[in-house]
């Protein structure tokens, strides 16, 4: 019987508390992670990655035992995972689950298109104000270019 | 019931064909992630991080579904995870059960000591001797300067 149960789909345990971020695209996970900066965390963590999802193919899920992370926080991944669920869990149900979503404003993730932008020559966070959340641009507090969708890179 | 398997300790899934790595010290989960270049895998992979060890106080646990390592692909991460065991689990079973060993040889994966190594300033990889295992030191083959464990980076 022990066994029947390890034979279903490989899947990452439940959690008592903490937050869920499932359908994370898998191609992101390890971008979400670093977004997150959850290797500084002391928490448990648990993540799955290229787990078979009917909606998506392949998806990424991350579980952070006792976290409960403020929105600005948790949605700066939407930049790389727009398609990420927030799931709380208390004792073990759900208290909460919303989509992630685009922020206004966008500081020290991503990087600069611009090669003369300050920002790429001295020691100063990014700052982007979001102009477009659905086709993705943010324009550059300090030289005011558009960095797209395309073009971004984030900072490791 | 199901509530009550649940509230058991927080673990990650079995698998059914693959390899476990367990025992890695919870602050090295993420390099040994990065040394073996995981984030590049198709596999379905789970991870587990600062999970109760009686042995270790922390532990991380990296599984990956369908992926059998070569020994020095996989001896790579003794560097930063001496204490790791290797586990190769063939239809659930435990088909082998080994403790990661240091390489003779360390390639790519560290960077060289030595500010002036050719390394560091041209696209050269680096290439170093394991010149002492108990107390890590590696020479290297360009400049033969000594890179000892505390002075050691790695290559992102």
């Amino acid at each position: 019987m022990e066994k029947e149960a390890l034979r279903k789909e490989l899947k990452v345990s439940a959690i008592e508390n903490g937050t869920v971020i499932d359908h994370i695209p898998a191609a992101s996970v390890f971008q979400v992670i670093n977004i997150l900066n959850l290797s500084a965390f002391e928490n448990q963590i648990l993540f799955g990655t290229n787990l078979e999802s009917q909606k998506m193919g392949k998806k990424g899920i991350i579980k952070v035992r006792s976290k409960f992370f403020a929105s600005d926080e948790i949605n700066k991944i939407a930049l790389v995972a727009p398609t990420a669920t927030l799931i709380v869990i208390k004792n073990f149900e759900v208290v909460e689950k919303k989509k992630v979503s685009i922020p206004d404003k966008v500081e020290k993730i991503v990087k600069c298109f611009n090669p003369n932008c300050i920002t790429n020559h001295e020691d100063v966070p990014t700052r982007f104000q979001v102009i477009d959340k659905t086709d993705l641009k943010l324009r550059c507090h300090y030289c005011a270019k558009i960095t797209a969708k395309d073009s971004m890179t984030f900072k490791s």
